[in-house]
Protein backbone atom coordinates (compact mmCIF):
# COMPACT_ATOMS: atom_id res chain seq x y z
CA UNK A 1 0.00 0.00 0.00
CA UNK A 2 0.76 3.68 -0.22
CA UNK A 3 -0.91 6.35 1.14
CA UNK A 4 -4.05 5.54 3.97
CA UNK A 5 -7.42 5.17 1.89
CA UNK A 6 -8.48 6.83 5.13
CA UNK A 7 -7.05 9.03 8.06
CA UNK A 8 -9.06 9.33 10.99
CA UNK A 9 -8.00 11.69 14.01
CA UNK A 10 -9.81 11.60 17.18
CA UNK A 11 -8.78 14.16 19.13
CA UNK A 12 -7.40 13.32 22.58
CA UNK A 13 -6.88 17.35 23.76
CA UNK A 14 -7.18 17.60 27.75
CA UNK A 15 -7.14 20.85 28.89
CA UNK A 16 -5.95 22.27 32.53
CA UNK A 17 -8.84 22.23 35.20
CA UNK A 18 -10.59 25.49 35.03
CA UNK A 19 -10.19 25.94 31.20
CA UNK A 20 -13.27 28.23 29.68
CA UNK A 21 -13.72 25.36 26.51
CA UNK A 22 -14.11 21.78 27.37
CA UNK A 23 -12.17 19.16 26.26
CA UNK A 24 -12.12 15.77 24.77
CA UNK A 25 -10.01 13.19 26.45
CA UNK A 26 -12.09 13.48 29.68
CA UNK A 27 -15.40 13.50 27.62
CA UNK A 28 -14.02 9.71 26.42
CA UNK A 29 -11.46 10.73 23.40
CA UNK A 30 -8.76 8.41 24.37
CA UNK A 31 -10.96 5.27 24.62
CA UNK A 32 -12.87 6.29 21.30
CA UNK A 33 -9.58 6.13 19.65
CA UNK A 34 -8.30 2.69 21.14
CA UNK A 35 -12.01 1.32 20.22
CA UNK A 36 -11.75 2.56 16.96
CA UNK A 37 -8.30 1.45 16.26
CA UNK A 38 -9.39 -2.21 17.23
CA UNK A 39 -12.18 -2.13 14.71
CA UNK A 40 -10.43 -1.02 12.51
CA UNK A 41 -7.98 -4.07 12.79
CA UNK A 42 -10.97 -6.10 13.11
CA UNK A 43 -12.88 -5.46 10.11
CA UNK A 44 -9.53 -5.99 8.19
CA UNK A 45 -8.42 -2.34 7.52
CA UNK A 46 -5.60 -2.10 9.17
CA UNK A 47 -3.29 -2.04 6.04
CA UNK A 48 -6.31 1.11 4.39
CA UNK A 49 -7.14 2.93 7.51
CA UNK A 50 -5.25 4.93 10.52
CA UNK A 51 -7.14 5.55 13.61
CA UNK A 52 -4.82 8.48 14.97
CA UNK A 53 -4.36 10.27 18.18
CA UNK A 54 -4.53 14.22 17.64
CA UNK A 55 -3.92 17.43 19.96
CA UNK A 56 -6.77 19.77 19.86
CA UNK A 57 -9.18 19.51 16.76
CA UNK A 58 -10.78 23.17 17.94
CA UNK A 59 -14.58 21.91 17.95
CA UNK A 60 -14.59 21.47 21.50
CA UNK A 61 -17.68 22.15 22.33
CA UNK A 62 -18.70 19.15 20.03
CA UNK A 63 -16.70 16.91 21.59
CA UNK A 64 -15.53 14.19 21.72
CA UNK A 65 -14.82 14.82 17.92
CA UNK A 66 -13.07 13.04 15.51
CA UNK A 67 -12.48 14.22 11.32
CA UNK A 68 -12.19 11.27 8.85
CA UNK A 69 -10.03 12.14 5.91
CA UNK A 70 -9.37 12.65 3.18
CA UNK A 71 -13.42 13.59 3.07
CA UNK A 72 -13.25 16.12 5.78
CA UNK A 73 -15.98 14.38 7.33
CA UNK A 74 -16.99 15.45 10.91
CA UNK A 75 -17.98 13.62 13.65
CA UNK A 76 -19.20 15.04 17.05
CA UNK A 77 -20.53 14.18 20.49
CA UNK A 78 -19.12 10.04 19.49
CA UNK A 79 -19.82 7.25 22.34
CA UNK A 80 -17.82 4.35 22.37
CA UNK A 81 -21.58 2.51 20.80
CA UNK A 82 -20.95 4.44 17.61
CA UNK A 83 -17.73 3.10 17.23
CA UNK A 84 -18.55 -0.38 15.34
CA UNK A 85 -21.10 1.81 13.12
CA UNK A 86 -18.61 4.05 12.25
CA UNK A 87 -16.44 0.94 10.74
CA UNK A 88 -19.09 -0.34 9.37
CA UNK A 89 -20.88 2.06 7.53
CA UNK A 90 -17.92 4.40 6.66
CA UNK A 91 -14.71 3.16 6.42
CA UNK A 92 -15.88 -0.03 5.02
CA UNK A 93 -18.83 1.09 3.16
CA UNK A 94 -17.75 4.46 2.61
CA UNK A 95 -21.07 5.60 3.51
CA UNK A 96 -20.81 8.48 6.41
CA UNK A 97 -23.09 8.10 9.18
CA UNK A 98 -25.30 11.22 8.68
CA UNK A 99 -26.81 11.21 12.46
CA UNK A 100 -23.61 11.53 13.88
CA UNK A 101 -22.26 14.36 11.69
CA UNK A 102 -21.09 17.74 12.65
CA UNK A 103 -23.44 20.28 10.81
CA UNK A 104 -21.20 22.46 8.72
CA UNK A 105 -22.57 25.84 10.91
CA UNK A 106 -21.16 23.78 13.99
CA UNK A 107 -17.47 23.84 12.09
CA UNK A 108 -15.07 27.22 13.36
CA UNK A 109 -17.65 29.19 14.44
CA UNK A 110 -17.70 31.32 17.35
CA UNK A 111 -22.04 30.54 18.10
CA UNK A 112 -24.08 28.20 17.47
CA UNK A 113 -26.84 25.39 19.38
CA UNK A 114 -23.95 23.69 21.17
CA UNK A 115 -22.05 26.89 21.99
CA UNK A 116 -24.60 29.79 22.94
CA UNK B 1 -16.06 29.84 7.59
CA UNK B 2 -17.21 26.12 7.78
CA UNK B 3 -14.42 23.07 7.66
CA UNK B 4 -10.72 24.23 7.38
CA UNK B 5 -9.58 24.24 3.75
CA UNK B 6 -6.30 22.54 4.52
CA UNK B 7 -5.58 20.71 7.60
CA UNK B 8 -2.04 20.26 8.89
CA UNK B 9 -1.05 17.32 11.25
CA UNK B 10 2.50 16.89 12.59
CA UNK B 11 3.40 14.25 14.55
CA UNK B 12 4.59 14.97 17.87
CA UNK B 13 5.15 11.29 19.20
CA UNK B 14 7.39 10.59 21.50
CA UNK B 15 8.48 6.44 22.34
CA UNK B 16 10.30 5.04 25.47
CA UNK B 17 13.98 4.87 25.14
CA UNK B 18 15.55 2.31 23.68
CA UNK B 19 12.27 1.90 21.10
CA UNK B 20 13.43 -0.08 18.02
CA UNK B 21 11.45 2.81 15.63
CA UNK B 22 12.87 6.14 15.80
CA UNK B 23 9.97 9.05 17.16
CA UNK B 24 9.49 12.49 15.84
CA UNK B 25 9.13 14.41 18.38
CA UNK B 26 12.89 14.49 19.87
CA UNK B 27 14.02 15.49 15.99
CA UNK B 28 11.67 18.20 16.28
CA UNK B 29 8.55 17.57 15.73
CA UNK B 30 6.95 19.88 18.41
CA UNK B 31 9.22 22.87 17.27
CA UNK B 32 7.88 22.28 13.64
CA UNK B 33 4.29 22.16 14.58
CA UNK B 34 4.75 25.93 16.99
CA UNK B 35 6.60 27.43 13.98
CA UNK B 36 3.94 26.13 11.34
CA UNK B 37 1.27 27.55 13.39
CA UNK B 38 2.85 31.13 13.98
CA UNK B 39 3.80 31.07 10.07
CA UNK B 40 0.02 30.49 8.81
CA UNK B 41 -1.10 33.17 11.50
CA UNK B 42 1.06 35.74 10.11
CA UNK B 43 0.21 34.67 6.11
CA UNK B 44 -3.03 35.49 7.13
CA UNK B 45 -4.85 31.94 7.24
CA UNK B 46 -5.80 31.35 10.69
CA UNK B 47 -9.22 30.83 9.67
CA UNK B 48 -8.65 28.51 7.01
CA UNK B 49 -5.34 26.48 7.44
CA UNK B 50 -5.08 24.43 11.07
CA UNK B 51 -1.72 23.34 12.14
CA UNK B 52 -2.32 20.32 14.77
CA UNK B 53 -0.01 18.31 16.95
CA UNK B 54 -0.75 14.65 15.96
CA UNK B 55 0.06 11.17 17.79
CA UNK B 56 2.30 8.45 15.75
CA UNK B 57 1.56 9.28 12.03
CA UNK B 58 3.33 5.47 11.70
CA UNK B 59 5.98 7.00 9.11
CA UNK B 60 8.97 6.82 11.69
CA UNK B 61 12.10 6.55 9.82
CA UNK B 62 10.94 9.71 7.69
CA UNK B 63 10.49 11.96 10.55
CA UNK B 64 9.61 14.35 11.37
CA UNK B 65 6.72 13.91 9.07
CA UNK B 66 3.62 16.12 8.16
CA UNK B 67 0.65 15.21 6.27
CA UNK B 68 -1.64 17.90 4.49
CA UNK B 69 -4.86 17.06 4.31
CA UNK B 70 -7.77 16.69 2.19
CA UNK B 71 -4.58 16.28 -0.91
CA UNK B 72 -2.88 13.69 1.16
CA UNK B 73 0.50 14.99 0.67
CA UNK B 74 3.54 14.03 2.73
CA UNK B 75 6.61 15.55 4.32
CA UNK B 76 9.56 13.94 5.70
CA UNK B 77 12.21 14.90 7.30
CA UNK B 78 11.34 18.58 7.36
CA UNK B 79 13.60 20.96 9.51
CA UNK B 80 12.61 23.91 10.69
CA UNK B 81 14.02 26.39 7.93
CA UNK B 82 11.51 24.22 5.84
CA UNK B 83 8.65 25.66 7.01
CA UNK B 84 7.98 28.91 5.93
CA UNK B 85 8.44 27.87 2.10
CA UNK B 86 5.98 25.00 3.11
CA UNK B 87 3.15 27.65 4.08
CA UNK B 88 4.48 30.14 1.14
CA UNK B 89 3.83 27.64 -1.74
CA UNK B 90 1.85 24.68 -0.28
CA UNK B 91 -0.93 26.47 2.12
CA UNK B 92 -1.13 29.98 0.15
CA UNK B 93 -0.74 29.18 -3.10
CA UNK B 94 -1.56 25.86 -3.84
CA UNK B 95 1.52 23.93 -4.89
CA UNK B 96 3.24 21.30 -2.59
CA UNK B 97 7.11 21.70 -1.94
CA UNK B 98 8.10 18.68 -4.01
CA UNK B 99 11.31 18.49 -2.50
CA UNK B 100 10.17 17.51 0.76
CA UNK B 101 7.91 14.90 -0.23
CA UNK B 102 7.64 11.33 0.70
CA UNK B 103 7.61 9.30 -2.72
CA UNK B 104 4.49 6.59 -2.28
CA UNK B 105 7.21 4.04 -2.31
CA UNK B 106 8.21 5.27 1.35
CA UNK B 107 4.87 5.32 2.62
CA UNK B 108 3.11 2.31 4.91
CA UNK B 109 6.27 0.30 4.15
CA UNK B 110 8.35 -2.02 5.72
CA UNK B 111 11.20 -1.37 3.30
CA UNK B 112 12.33 1.49 1.95
CA UNK B 113 15.73 3.51 0.92
CA UNK B 114 14.92 5.39 4.62
CA UNK B 115 13.72 1.70 6.13
CA UNK B 116 16.16 -1.04 4.94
Amino acid sequence: MAKFERHVFVCGNERLEGAVRPSCRPRGGRQLKDALKDAVKAAGLKNTVRANEAGCLDQCEHGPVMVVYPEAVWYGFVKLEDVQEIVNEHLVHGRPVERLRLAESCLNTPSCPHRP
